[in-house]
C-alpha cells in the first residue's frame, strides 16, 4: 500500500480483465493509523466469527471445548457470500457515525447475508436489548447462534425480527427503492444501502438508480450505494462483476452517479481504502446538502457511492479439497455442508472459526471486549437501533381534515352524475397540505389522468430532472413537490414502502390493469407486516394505501391487454391480519373509504374505484353509515319491505352498481308485482365468514341480508370466482349467481357498461327472471324484450362506436326513499 | 443542414440544457438527392395522414368532401404522441432492406402509438391481404379508419390482429427482451426496435438493455434498438429526456452499446440524418457479423443503437388555442378531442390533415402512389410481413426423444426416493441437443440448483461477458450456449416469449416463490395467446413451458418471503382457452407431463414439482396413464375396492400427495375397517367443469371418483380456496375439505413435511377422523394418538431443527398392488 494515497490495486490476476480506467479516492495520508486498523479488524473478526457460528453452531458458541459433531447444526442453513463485504461497510461506517454523529441506517440488499447484519445488532447489544434472552454471554450467544434458520427461530433474511431492518431482501431488488423511500423528509439521515450485484441484475433495482431525479438535497437525506461486486450468484458470475471499469464507471455516471471503486482483498489497505472512501463519499454527501442548504436552492448533483469489489465469501479458506472456495459461487451459501458427516471438514471448520480469535475477541463471560465494544455508536446512533429502522416508533397520526366537508352534497342520489374523484381529489390536497413532510402521494405518471390533479395545488411532482420553459405551462414540477412519479409501479411502491416503514404515511394510484406489475412486492410487503405481528418491539406503521382506478370496465379503448381486476384475487390470498379491500359505489362513500383507510395502520388497503363521471347514490351520511356497516340493503331501491323478496339483486364495485341498478329498476318496471332487494357490499371481507377473517360476518348475518333461498343475481366488478370463495359455504350459497369480469368471450368494444361478459344490465334482468321460480313462463315475453333491448344496445355501439344515450347517462327511474 | 456532413443540430432552444457531448454520424455526403427526400418525406407523409384518419374519421377518408362533423367518429381514441417517430424509423428502415436485402423486424415498444405501425402495414398492402375487406382503396381506407379503436374492430396497440407485430406494448416495458428473443438462433435477423422513452423508465426496460451479453454475433440476429427520446409520457418529462447528453451517452456506453444521436424537427435533415445513421448502425451490426462468423470467434461488441430525439407528436399544429401542443404532452394521446363540437377545431383538424395533401399521395381510386409505393419493400422483405412476426409459420415440432427412454426403472413404489428432477433433466438435455437451433431453456440463476445441470452436458450457458480462469472449474459458461440464465426473471420471460412467437420452442425454469414477479407479464401473454385465436392468418405457436420449483413446501430455510403458490391463481383467472396447470406427483409422471406439454401449441403450461428427492410412486406405464387421465384413484393405495369408501384422500402436488398418502397409511393402520380411497390429481383443471375448460371433468365422472355423499379430505399444494374454485357446485361439494397453504399461522420451520398450516400427515388423518361419521366417539383414542404424534414430530423438529426420520423418509407400509 502506498503510504501517502490509498488506491489499493486489486490482488487477483483476473480482476486485470476489467482494465484500469476507475477512479479511487486519493487521500494525503492513510485515515487508519496502525491500532485503529487492528481493533477495526479485530472487530470485523468478532463479526465473521458470529456468522459462522450462526450458520454451524447449536452449541459450543465459543469453542472453549473442541468442535463436534453433536455442536453442528443438523441442518446447517444460511448464505455465507456476502456476509463480509457487509460486516466490513457496517464497520467502516461506525466509525464515521461517531466521527460526525451521523443519523445512519443500513438497508441490506442481498439480503441472503442477513448474518452479516445480526451479528452487529448483537455486538451493538441492541439483539439482547430487544431479545432478553439472547444476552451478550456465552449461553445468550448459543442462543443467538441455534435460532437463526432454525425451527422456531428466524430466517436467513434480514427479516422483521432483525433490528434496524426495513428491508428482508427475499425477493431481490428493491434495496435502492426502499433507502430512497427511507431518506425523503428525513434530512439528516444517510441511508447506507448494500446492493448486491445479484439484485443489481433484476429490473426493479436496475431503474430505481434513477431516484436521484426525485431526492431533493434541501428536504431529503441521502442515500450511499455499496455496490458489492461479490461476483457471483447462485451459480453463475454477476453482469456487473463482468464488464469493464470504463462500462461500469459509465453505467453509473449515466445513472446520475459518482462511483468510487475499492476493490480487493488484502485487509489492511482494504480497511485503509474503505476508511477513506466512506469518509470522502459522506464529506460530499454533507457537502451537497450544505450547498443547497445554505443557498436555498435544491439542484440535482452527482452523488457519491462505493463500488466494492471483495471476492465472495471473503476470508472463507481459499479452497477445499483442492475446489476454489473463497472468491467463488461455492461460497454463496454454506461454504462446507458436509462437516457433520466428515471429520476433516470440520477440523477445517474449526480452524477456519479459530483463525478469527474468538478468545482474545470475546471476554470470560462470551461478551465482546470492551476495548472493541468502544468501536461502535451508542443508543440510537448505533444502526440496528436508529429508530427509523424501527418507523412505528417515529409514526404520528396523520392532520386529517374533516373529510364530511369534501362531500358532494346537493346530490339527487341515483340522478346526479359526478365524477368519482373530484371530492376524494380535494380531500387528498388538504391531507397534503397539513402534513407537509409526513404523506406524500405517488404515482406512475397517472395522477392526473386519473383526475387527482387537484392535489397538485397543495404539492407538486418532485422533479430534479432538467427544466424547460415549457414547464411552466402546467407541468406542476416542483423540486420540493410532494407528488411522487416515475414511469416504473416497482420504484414507487419501493418508495412508499420505505416511506412508511420509516414512519410516515402514503398512498399510491394507479391504473388497475398495470396493478399485476407489483403482486410480488405487495405480497411481500404484506408478509412483512403479518410477521411484524409477531415481533413485539415493532411499533405499528401506517398503512400502505393503494388506489385502483381506470379499472377494467372502462379500458375499453386500451383493449384486452388492459383488462384484468385479478389483483384482488393476488391480496385475498394474503393474511386477513393485514388486507383490507373496499369497493365503494360512489363519491361520498369514496371519500369516506379513504379516510378511514388513512386513519389506519399495519394493513395494505386496496380501494377500487373508477375515475370517470358516475352516477352518485348515497349523500354523505348514507355513506358513513354504509361504508362504516360495509355492506347493506338499499331500501330505496329495494321493493320487498316487510316482506321475503323473490329476488336479491346485489353488487360490489361503481360500474357493477351501476348496471345492478339499472337491471334492478327493469325488473320493477318491467315486472312491478316481483319483490326486489338490493344489497350493495362495499368492504369485501365482509362477505367472508367471521371465522376467517376480522371483518367477516356470521351465517345469521348473511341470511339476513341475502336471504337463505332465494336467488341471488350478483354483479362483481372483478372475477366472479372471488366471490364465490368469499361465500364458500354460506347458507343458500348454490342460489348465488355472480356475474363479473371473465376473459373467455371478452371484445373489445366501448360498449362499456353492457355486453361486455355478460355483466350488463339486460343479461343481470334475464338471470334474475331465468332464477325465479315463479316466474318461469309468466315473464317469457319480457325476457325476449330484454333479450331484444340487449342486442339493440350492442348494435347501436357497434355502429357508432359509443354507448346509447340511455345506457351512458342511464337515471335511477323511481323516487328515492319511496317505493 | 451542412452538405458534407450529416450532424443535425437541435432546433429547439431548450435542448441546449442537454449539453452539446454527443456522437451522431459523419458522413462524406449526404445520403440521400433531393428527389428521394422529397419522396421519402411523401412517404412519410402518407402514414402520418393515416395515423390522424385512424385516430379521427369514420367517413370521407381522403377528405374529398369539406370535413363535417359526421365524418368523425363518436369518441376519438387513440395515441398520436410517438406516431410520427415510429413511423419515420420505419420508412428509412425500408429504405436499408431494399438496398441490402435486410430480413428486419419491427418491434413498436411504445405500443400506444401503434397508428404508426397500422399505416405501413396499410401502404405496403399487407393489411389488405389479410383484411380483405381492407382493399387499398377508399372504401377500404374508410373501414380501416373506422376499425380502429372502436367496437368489433381492433385495439389501439399493435395488438395480435397489427401484422408484423410480436409485441403489444399495451403494458410496458419489454421490447427490448421481445426484440431480443425474436433474433436468438435468428442469425440473419435484424430486429428494429422503438423504445419509448416511457417505457424507458421501467425496471423490466432499464436492465434488459444487458441482454447484449447473451447475444452470440455467430448465431444470433441483432437488434438495433431507437431509442425514442419524445420527451412526455402521459402528463410528465420523460427522465431520458431530461438528462445531459453526457449522461444519456455514459448509461448506455455502461449498459453496452454506442449511442448515435439523431435530433431535431426540420425534416429534410432528419431525413438525412436518420439516413445516414442507420445505414452506419446496419453496417456496423454487419461488419460485426462479418468479423465473429468470418473468424469463428464470438465476442461481444459495443452493439450500436440510436438515440432518436424528436418533439412529441412530430408534424401536429404547433399549438392550439394558444397552448401548446407539438413537442408537448398534449400531444400524447388524441391532440385535438373536441372537433365534434368546436367547429374551429373541426376546421384545424381538417386543414391539419390537408397539409400532407393526401390527394397527392393516394391516386383516384384510395390507393398510394406507384412512385411512392415503389419505396417499400416487397413479399416478405416487408417489415409487415415478415413470417418472423407470425411466428407459427416458422414453427417446427420438436425433435423429441422418446421420453420413454428416461424413465426411471427398478422402482419400488412407494419406496424408492429419487430426485424428482433427475430423469427430466436428463429428457431436457436431449431435446437440448436434438435441437440445437430451435430449443432454448431460460432460468434466473436457479437452473443448477433446481437441480437440472445435467442439461449443460448439452448446452452450456450463453455468456459473452468477461471469462475468468476460474470458469473452467465448472462454469459451464459458453459463447455458443443454449441455457439463458440472468436475475432478471422480467427479462427471461421477455426472451422466451420473444423466442416463441418467432416460432422456436423454449421453458422456464423458476423457483415458485418468485414467479409472482411476472404474474403481469404471463397475464399479457395469455391474453395475447386468446386473442390470436380469433386471429385467422395467425398461425399457432409453441406453448410457453412454466416449470416451477422450490416450492412453498420447501422453502423453510429460506422463510416466509419464500411462501406464496398463488401463481396457479392468477393463471386460472386466464382463459380455458389457452391455460393448463400440471402437477405431478412423482418423477415419471414429471417426464410424462413435460414431454405432453413440448408438443403441446398455444398455451401457457405451468408445471409445478419440487426438485428435491421425493419418494416415487409411479412405474412408467402407470405414470402415463394416469397423466393420460389427469386424475384417477390409486387403487393400490385404496382399501375400498368394490366398496362405497367411507372417506376419499385426495392430492394435487408432490409434497402434498406424499402427507396425504401417510395419513392414508395411518388411517389404514390404526382403523383398519375404515375403508379408504385414495384419488391423485395431476390436471388441475380436470378438476373443473367440463363446461368451463377443455379438461374439464362432467358431474358424473366427478362422482365416480369422489363420491357425492362421502367425506373428501384434500390435500392440495396451493392455497386451499383454488380447489374450492375449482369444484365449485359439484355434487357433494359440501363434503370437501381442503387443506394446503395458509399465510395465516405460518411458522417458520424446516419441520417442512409436518404441522405447517396443518397440512401434515396427522392433521389430515385426524380431518379424516372427524369428517366420517361413523367414526364419531370411536376413535377417539386414535385421534389423541395422532394428535400426540403430531406434537412430538413438531417438538423433535424444534429441538433437532430437522424432522424426524420417520417424518423425513417415511415409506409407504403397505405391500404395494395388494390390499
Amino acid at each position: 500500500m502506498p503510504p501517502s494515497a490509498v488506491d489499493v490495486d486489486v490482488d487477483t490476476k483476473s480482476i486485470s480483465a476489467y482494465g484500469l480506467a476507475r477512479s479511487t479516492v486519493k487521500v494525503e495520508k492513510p485515515p487508519l493509523d496502525p491500532e485503529e486498523i487492528r481493533k477495526t479488524d479485530e472487530y470485523f473478526c468478532a463479526s465473521l466469527y458470529l456468522c459462522l457460528g450462526m450458520l454451524y453452531l447449536r452449541d459450543n458458541p465459543l469453542l472453549r471445548e473442541p468442535l463436534k459433531r453433536e455442536h453442528i447444526k443438523s441442518r446447517v442453513l444460511g448464505h455465507w457470500g456476502s456476509d463480509a463485504g457487509q460486516s466490513f461497510t457496517w464497520i467502516h461506517m461506525n466509525r464515521l457515525i461517531k466521527k460526525y454523529n451521523l443519523d445512519a441506517l443500513f438497508v441490506s440488499g442481498p439480503g441472503h447475508g442477513a448474518p452479516g447484519i445480526l451479528s452487529h445488532s448483537y455486538l451493538e447489544g441492541v439483539y439482547s436489548e430487544v431479545y432478553p434472552d439472547k444476552t451478550e454471554c456465552e449461553t445468550g450467544m448459543q442462543r443467538f447462534f441455534k435460532s437463526f434458520s432454525f425451527p422456531g427461530g428466524i430466517g436467513s433474511h434480514a427479516t422483521p425480527e432483525t433490528p434496524g431492518s426495513i428491508h428482508e431482501g427475499g425477493e431481490l431488488g428493491y434495496s435502492i427503492s426502499h433507502a430512497f423511500g427511507s431518506v425523503f423528509d428525513h434530512p439528516d439521515l444517510i441511508t447506507l444501502t448494500m446492493v448486491g450485484d445479484g439484485e443489481a441484475e433484476t429490473g426493479p433495482l436496475a431503474t430505481s438508480w434513477h431516484s436521484t431525479k426525485f431526492l431533493n438535497p434541501i428536504t431529503d437525506g441521502a442515500v450511499l450505494p455499496v455496490l458489492h461486486l461479490n461476483g457471483y450468484k447462485i451459480n453463475n458470475p454477476t453482469l456487473l462483476a463482468r464488464i469493464s471499469h470504463e462500462e461500469l464507471t459509465s453505467l453509473f455516471i449515466g445513472y446520475g452517479w459518482t462511483p468510487y471503486f475499492v476493490e480487493g482483498s488484502d485487509r489492511e489497505s482494504m480497511h485503509q481504502a474503505m476508511a477513506a472512501t466512506l469518509e470522502h463519499c459522506v464529506l460530499e454527501i454533507k457537502g451537497i446538502q450544505k450547498r443547497a442548504r445554505e443557498s436555498k436552492k435544491a439542484f440535482r448533483p452527482r452523488w457519491p457511492m462505493i463500488v466494492l469489489r471483495t471476492p465472495k465469501g471473503w476470508t472463507a479458506p481459499k479452497d477445499v479439497d483442492g475446489k476454489r472456495l473463497e472468491g467463488f459461487w461455492r461460497a454463496h451459501q454454506v461454504p462446507i455442508t458436509d462437516v457433520s458427516t466428515n471429520p476433516e471438514h470440520l477440523k477445517l471448520l474449526e480452524s477456519w472459526m479459530k483463525s478469527y480469535h474468538p478468545e482474545k475477541l470475546f471476554g470470560k463471560e462470551g461478551k465482546l471486549i470492551p476495548e472493541l465494544k468502544a468501536l461502535a455508536p451508542t443508543g440510537n446512533f448505533r444502526m440496528s437501533a436508529n429508530p427509523v429502522g424501527n418507523g412505528g416508533l417515529l409514526r404520528k397520526p396523520l392532520d386529517l381534515p374533516d373529510f364530511r366537508d369534501y362531500a358532494a352534497s346537493n346530490l339527487e342520489p341515483g340522478i346526479t352524475y359526478l365524477g368519482n374523484m373530484s371530492n376524494v381529489a380535494k380531500f387528498l390536497r388538504d391531507v397534503i397540505a397539513k402534513n407537509p413532510t409526513s404523506f406524500r402521494l405517488f404515482g406512475p405518471d397517472e395522477t392526473e389522468s386519473n383526475k387527482l390533479g387537484e392535489i397538485y395545488k397543495a404539492g407538486k411532482k418532485v422533479w430534479l430532472g432538467a427544466y424547460f420553459d415549457e414547464d411552466k405551462d402546467g407541468g406542476n414540477l416542483a423540486m420540493d413537490g410532494r407528488v411522487m412519479e416515475m414511469l416504473s409501479e416497482h420504484t414507487i411502491e419501493g418508495w412508499l414502502e420505505g416511506y412508511i416503514l420509516s414512519g410516515r404515511h402514503g398512498l399510491l394510484n394507479s391504473y388497475e390493469p398495470f396493478i399485476h406489475i407489483i403482486d410480488s412486492m405487495v405480497n411481500q410487503h404484506c408478509k412483512w407486516l403479518e410477521k411484524c405481528l409477531e415481533v413485539e418491539w415493532r411499533a405499528k406503521v401506517a398503512s400502505l394505501n393503494i388506489l385502483l382506478t381506470a379499472t377494467v370496465w372502462r379500458q375499453d379503448h386500451n383493449g384486452f391487454t388492459h383488462q384484468d381486476p385479478g389483483f384482488l384475487d393476488v391480496v385475498c390470498n394474503k393474511s386477513p391480519e393485514v388486507v383490507r379491500i373496499y369497493l365503494p359505489p360512489d363519491g361520498n362513500s369514496l371519500l369516506s373509504v379513504t379516510n378511514h383507510c388513512l386513519r389506519s395502520v399495519n394493513y395494505v388497503n386496496v380501494i377500487v374505484a373508477d375515475k370517470q363521471e358516475h352516477i352518485q347514490f348515497l349523500n354523505l351520511e348514507e355513506a358513513i353509515e354504509h361504508c362504516t356497516k360495509g355492506v347493506g340493503i338499499w331500501d330505496w331501491a329495494s321493493n320487498d319491505q316487510g316482506e321475503d323478496p323473490d329476488v336479491v339483486m346485489a353488487s360490489c364495485g361503481d360500474v357493477a352498481t351501476h348496471e345492478a341498478l339499472a337491471a334492478t329498476a327493469l325488473l320493477r318496471e318491467y315486472l312491478p308485482n316481483l319483490k326486489v332487494r338490493f344489497v350493495n357490499v362495499v368492504d369485501l371481507f365482509r362477505l367472508i365468514s367471521e371465522t376467517q377473517h376480522p371483518h367477516g360476518m356470521s351465517d345469521r348475518q348473511w341470511k339476513a341480508l341475502f336471504t337463505d333461498d332465494k336467488p341471488i343475481i350478483f354483479n362483481f366488478h372483478s372475477y366472479p370466482f372471488l366471490v364465490h370463495r368469499m361465500s364458500y359455504k354460506r347458507p343458500g350459497q348454490k342460489n348465488l349467481h355472480v356475474r363479473g369480469y371473465r376473459e373467455k368471450g371478452n371484445i373489445d368494444t366501448p360498449f362499456e357498461l353492457a355486453i361486455r361478459n355478460q355483466a350488463d344490465r339486460y343479461s343481470l334482468a334475464i338471470e334474475a327472471i331465468d332464477r325465479v321460480p315463479s316466474l318461469h313462463n309468466k315473464a317469457s315475453s319480457i325476457r325476449e324484450k330484454f333479450m331484444n333491448l340487449r342486442i339493440q344496445a350492442q348494435t347501436s355501439a357497434f355502429e357508432n362506436g359509443i354507448d346509447a344515450e340511455e345506457i351512458r347517462n342511464w337515471k335511477w327511474p323511481f323516487p328515492k326513499h319511496t317505493n
